[in-house]
């Protein structure tokens, strides 16, 4: 019997075999007569016969013990969170969510009360975002807890922003500040190896009050809707968008790919907040590395042409320029606080 | 400390508690700007800005072990299936699928090529169903395989079909033949259970030459888009709708509860394929029971006034009426071949 060929997704990587997979179906001979944008953006993007906009669609599954972790993710933020990151994928776009289809594969663990109340968390942000949770499908799971989401969104057809559109020497721009949610995993990691040492008793009391911000930014992070309202009210479209769900490295070489460009960053000019310098100190860590690399930030990271910025500023506060837009070949690169110019190789996107 | 309860799923069963939390999204504050309808369909329905369309979504997560086997299922296969399951629900709303979205978490075990094969099958059905892959997310997965499957559909306002809508003594109406998929299932979990008793070597050649009929509904089963294109040809909405997915008996007790109506059915004219009847007679099985309790079968289950009947069964053969509807104080009930009437309970609702 002939053996047949097995290459672990490790080797290939989950980016190029997920890269080779969307190739696959474009390839094929169906005719995607509604399909505007397939496989590689935030969302599919789907023209509506007789409307104006367009449609967006965005799926997501997570995996408990691959994606998050029952010990220190209370049920309810854990529904909070996984709705968030949903839309983030749709403002991501410069779209506003319609609707939510959440399914649960559940294991024998999880009772009706604990079902119910990782509900209570999907309908609170439901509520957050203002856009309905349309129901789902309930499935047993022999192993953990699995929970997809699906959102659908919609945006005018002039408004909608690709990954791929960034402009030369437009600046970079990026909302809130980074690093807090990976600041707040390593805090939760470190009570659950405490709580571990005592047994894994449920008396075990965390101390967590020190850590509340980043606590908060790793459990039930927000998403921007108010940036794409901004835009919305200025009637401005940035050039290119995408939202840093992975981290800042990987989204930022992303869309800088995606649009055949380069980016330079300066280190210095990337938002980090206090709190999150502070948990950096206490493990005696690189607090850069936990805003470049840290992941679920779920902030949008964005370009404009410079005139743009000046504009924005006026009207929302809460973003920064940390570079521009340079010539594909001049690759992709950061300016250290220290002055070094570092350089990254788009064969390290994952 | 106090005890939290502690209901276990089964105590509460999957059907109840997914009304409970359907219940607890339709009493959520958020406004339902463009929800037509929520929660307890095939689909949900939105309706779109400027469109005279609606827009249907359904979402389904399917986990290896609970929902299918890999010892038995080919992958292509598998893909294959999911799809057919995935655009059965847009059918059985009447309407027609637009897209699909793909997200898969993968464990270890299993190889690029393994993913490129799933995929294949992806894309094969979705060719029969002329309906474009969008693309999706990778993740990774602790344990086994885990698929989940959004389909975007769109109808006609004016020819949308719920499960609620039967009439009084409408005719039930089902497409093609029952307990085919789960007689199948019969037979492929033999030969696994003779594999297994061979040590698992891969040399064993199962037989399956004899059963290529019931393998192919269990393997590659087919949603039935040309009822729908039927119904479109003719102008014809039939009064209420669901797929086959669970069962007829279940199937059946959901749309005449949702409808508010009871329903009897004639054990005499549930269609079943001589290739079925062939293998319940080789378990020594009662072959009705494969019918009314088998599933996966994806057939559509309609109820019609008298009239369309006759004009639907000029157009379009692979369909017979089981039964019609009655008051919902008549129960819901079956009519054995013996002449003996067996009353059904919806509490057996799953």
């Amino acid at each position: 019997m002939k053996k047949q060929p097995f290459t672990t997704v490790g080797q290939t990587g989950r980016y190029r075999l997920l890269s080779q997979l969307n190739s696959k179906l474009r390839s094929s001979s169906t005719v995607f007569q509604h399909l505007v944008h397939g496989p590689g953006d935030d969302c599919a993007v789907l023209r509506m016969d007789g409307s104006s906009k367009f449609l967006l669609i965005s799926s997501e599954t997570y995996v408990e013990g691959a994606d998050f972790d029952l010990v220190w993710h209370p049920l309810q933020h854990l529904g909070y969170k996984l709705v968030s990151a949903a839309v983030s994928d749709i403002y991501a776009m410069n779209g506003v969510p319609t609707s939510l289809t959440v399914n649960l594969a559940i294991p024998n663990k999880i009772s009706v009360e604990m079902a119910d109340t990782l509900y209570s968390g999907f309908i609170k942000a439901a509520e957050a975002y203002n856009v309905p949770v349309t129901g789902g499908d309930l499935t047993a799971s022999s192993s953990g807890l699995v929970i997809s989401i699906t959102t659908i969104g919609e945006v005018e057809e002039s408004s909608i922003v690709y990954r791929s559109g960034a402009g030369m020497n437009d600046a970079i721009c990026v909302t809130g500040d980074l690093g807090a949610a990976y600041a707040g995993l390593k805090i939760l990691l470190r009570e659950k190896s405490m709580w571990q040492d005592t047994g894994g008793t449920q008396h075990f009391e965390p101390n967590l009050n020190d850590y509340e911000y980043v606590m908060r930014r790793q459990l039930v992070p927000q998403a921007r809707n108010d940036l794409i309202e901004t835009f919305s009210k200025l009637s401005m479209v940035p050039t290119s968008m995408i939202d840093i769900s992975k981290n800042l490295l990987q989204d930022l070489m992303q869309l800088c790919t995606a649009s055949g460009k380069g980016g330079r960053i300066y280190e210095a000019a990337i938002p980090v907040a206090l709190e999150t310098r502070a948990v950096a100190d206490e493990f005696q860590d690189d607090v850069d590395q936990y805003a470049l690399q840290g992941g679920e930030d779920y902030e949008l990271l964005f370009t404009l042409p410079e005139k743009d910025v000046n504009r924005l500023v006026e009207h929302f506060k809460d973003f920064v320029v940390i570079g521009k837009i340079v010539p594909s070949n001049k690759g992709f690169s950061m300016q250290a606080s220290s002055g070094d110019v570092l350089h990254f190789d788009t064969s390290q996107l994952e």
